[in-house]
């Protein structure tokens, strides 16, 4: 039913899509670590319920809980949600989850990468990551979808692609030997292609400045092939403003796999609302868990948005710039209607509304 | 997406179609219980994977494994079969799994007993069943199929019909206080019309021999509308030689919803083969759970089978009589191919081949 393949999508005739083509649906997990979300995650499986009420409203969701959770995920979120059973060590499916290709048939199939917790031995952030490390597969499973095993880690929030030949990624992530180990940038261009379908690999380069070692999916996002949004701020004490500088550099001085120039766009990201004292004390300690701490900036970018069949969820911080960039985003999506949805709670655990969602194509065979 | 109704499936035009209409699938779940099974359950799980590779061969197969074996399970089970994870307290999915009713149109809909681990507090074979009582949802769930909540206790091996309006029950188990109190025949006589759409009830009335209170599907089953096949044994010490008389009688002087008088076939049963001093040193004895001791007897029923939908998974126990049964299920189902699969591990742990599965059946809209 759901096949181990031994080749690769490339060599099969897939490739990743775009995120703004036709889906099936959308996956999530469950937030339930007291290490990670405050308060036991109660607030937290609050805004993960509200990202996945938004999201249904466009497309089928699917929100996966470990088995103590069922019964609360199953009370929390309303009932056209679908709920299904099944052990993760965090929530966040973006990079522990499937990344799905698609064939010109259109039929789907899914990649199922290596998942070491953003670094594992070396500043990963949590010990254990066996059961993230198991999502893709049994997302595949329950879908009846053939699977490819990738031979190296990567985290779906490291990549983002045009659906036509073009991929843009981070030196700082995926090549840091946190991930696979001393492997040259060539060995993994053959991969990237190999996996993902695609032919021109765009590599920005910055130094991170968050514990994911510099995931794409918090810097930049297409809008369609050929147009991105790119994160920005005129702080000059953010850790992002030298990044967002360059990055927007580096992408105007490239093109894309057909040779277009990219059509870039700005998108000025919530000031930073560091963690408060009293949010900071309802997060549990626990040794080797990486610290939340009183006082450590929560990420404020716009870019790390959702783009569902008709929508775009979009993650706001109760922040000034929440209006300007829904607006910006609605100018950029005529055919979508642009959601903003809290993500103060979400973004605390370190990411936003693109690393707790993962895409599922459409199929049409 | 699964809804929770609150009507009944009689007042919405459904019923529990026979298991020898079309299936769109089968589900199992994966036996682990060292209280139950023998060896920390391998030679049981050899034993559910033979079960789960015939019936696979017929239509697709589902086997739930608990987060904690879902490796084992996806690695002893061919890739064809699909493996998701499930929490279960064990491993009997006809007693703790959704009842499947259909409508004129084909849509396909699911009951969600309660579930009390064949007795509760009052002779329940382990102390706690709350995951065994999770499953019917998890299982609607993932199918995305909408669910009944019934208001009583009651297994799938506890009844049988022909999907022409007719139910066979057994009074011992249905009607046992350990299951629904003191409700009276005529208030459950509603609810299985109710939740069944059934019309005509038929109590066999004989005194349980086994742990399930005396499941109807270890004494006989339907072939087709107004033909059944009866467990039978001329061994006059057997437990069930006065029981297959007194069925055999009682079906014979009855007739169906549609006024048909049955057609009855006996089963001969396989000498009864106890629980060897071996196997049952491998069997952990743990406080609150139903003891399985050497020298207790091993059901060995053939009408326990399966019906899938171009076969006949029928259990065998390596007895002169497995032979036989098989050559008279031939017989009967002249449309369908007979497969016998070694059922005596399984046999040990309470149930044999229905037991251990549930049938979906197919879905036309």
């Amino acid at each position: 039913m759901a096949k181990l393949l031994q080749s690769t999508p490339a060599a099969d005739g897939y490739r990743m899509p775009g995120e703004f083509e036709a889906h099936d649906g959308c996956w999530m997990l469950w937030p339930q670590r007291p290490d990670v979300w405050r308060d036991n995650a109660a607030p937290a499986q609050h805004a993960y319920c509200e990202v996945a009420t938004a999201i249904a409203r466009f497309e089928p969701v699917t929100v996966c809980a470990n088995r103590e959770s069922y019964t609360t995920a199953r009370a929390m979120l309303p009932e056209h949600i679908r709920v299904v059973e099944m052990a993760s060590d965090d929530a966040w499916i973006r990079d522990c989850g499937p990344t799905f290709v698609v064939n010109d048939a259109g039929d789907v199939r899914g990649v199922d990468w290596e998942f070491n917790a953003w670094g594992g031995e070396l500043g990963g952030l949590y010990d254990s990551w066996e059961q993230d490390n198991l999502v893709a597969q049994k997302v595949l499973e329950i879908e009846r979808v053939d699977r490819y095993r990738a031979p190296v880690v990567l985290e779906g929030g490291a990549i983002h692609v045009d659906g036509e030949g073009t991929l843009i990624t981070t030196s700082a992530c995926v090549l840091n030997p946190n991930r696979n180990g001393k492997m040259p940038r060539e060995q993994m261009e053959t991969h990237l292609r190999d996996y993902l379908g695609v032919s021109k690999i765009i590599w920005l380069e910055f130094e991170a400045f968050e514990e994911t070692d510099g995931h794409v999916d918090g810097i930049c996002a297409f809008v369609r092939p050929g147009v991105l949004v790119v994160d920005w701020t005129d702080d000059p004490e953010s850790p992002e403003y030298d990044v967002c500088r360059s990055v927007w550099e580096q992408l105007s001085g490239t093109t894309d796999a057909k040779g277009r120039a990219f059509e870039l766009h700005k998108l000025r990201a919530a000031a930073p609302h560091p963690i408060t004292a009293a949010e900071a004390a309802g997060i549990a300690s626990v040794p080797g868990s990486y610290p939340r701490l009183a006082g450590d900036p929560i990420g404020g970018t716009y870019v790390n948005f959702y783009i569902a069949n008709g929508g775009v969820i979009v993650p706001t911080y109760d922040d000034p710039n929440d209006e300007p960039a829904l607006q910006k985003l609605a100018d950029l999506f005529p055919a979508r209607e642009v959601v903003g949805v809290p993500a103060r709670e979400v973004a605390m655990g370190g990411g936003m509304v693109h690393c707790i969602t993962q895409q599922q194509p459409r199929r049409r065979t």
